[in-house]
């Protein structure tokens, strides 16, 4: 089962419906293992409008992206900054009503990129394995909801016990 | 002149050959002069190995960037993402012995890449027309050197005051 009850129960989103929540993290999941398929860091995102704004009345998905440092050689290409690429140019009015969903807590450069552009609430698959920059987050005001998903961690841990020194040069580490 | 006395003498780098920074920086204007010439965001970067270390004996540069907004419509490709883009794949101990140069104070997004790859100096053209994340730099220790360049204040000064609009969607500002 892809989001056991006992974890969204642990950490429930607070203003926006659930379901939304968790049909757009399963599409940054996908994101992820195809990645994963690719040979390449697990990692997904997608960004999303938030329901009820100006932008959008629903909630639609914009994009999605996945970690393309194996496919494509690519070391500034994480799951977030692939996702904000792909949709290319949108006005601050846009970030400001969206969500970033994003299967790793993300690192201070997709943090600094979601602070940047104004995204202000994040969703995230898990935030065990890695940590990233939160706390620039935080400063920031953007609010933050860990869904803590068992097959975030799974397809992380599979990856990196596989090729830990890809994962180290992914985040900077010796 | 492109590198006026004064403004060097007003802060001078501390532990590496100002010769050194002021050639590098004038590869970054390079950039961000070219940015210009082709209707872009004139924002240039270069990264450098320092001198005496473990990766480079004399200090070689490692690759340019600039801002890639309007040139390739991509709202990542400032001109550090784009420097770190083009050079390709790192690892950390590589990162660890460079110097990033940028015309202009990098933003959250870029100045959270400098902190993610464990780039621990950055020498900045300006930070008067725009202040980014030096505070998350600060924070992580990471040296910064401002040489208060009158040549890449006047270059975004022009932009700006030309295509506000853009500047603003650069940024993340309605």
């Amino acid at each position: 089962m892809l989001f056991p009850e006992t974890t969204l129960t642990a950490t429930p989103p607070t203003k926006e419906p659930l379901t939304k929540d968790l049909k757009n993290m399963e599409v940054a999941i996908q994101q992820a293992r195809l990645g994963f398929e690719e040979g390449g860091i697990p990692i997904g995102g997608a960004l999303a409008s938030r329901p009820k704004t100006s932008f959008s009345a629903d909630g639609k998905l914009l994009g999605v992206g996945r970690n393309k440092r194996i496919q494509e050689g690519s070391p500034t290409k994480h799951g977030e900054i692939d996702c904000l690429e792909n949709i290319g140019r949108l006005s601050a009015l846009v970030y400001k009503g969206c969500t970033m969903y994003t299967t790793l807590s993300p690192c201070t450069m997709c943090s600094g990129a979601i602070v940047l552009f104004g995204i202000r609430r994040v969703v995230l698959g898990e935030n065990t394995t890695f940590v990233g920059g939160e706390d620039i987050l935080i400063s920031r005001g953007v609010e933050i909801i860990n869904l803590d998903l068992t097959e975030c961690k799974e397809l992380m841990i599979k990856f990196t016990e596989a090729a830990p020194e890809v994962w180290n040069e992914d985040i900077g580490e010796e």
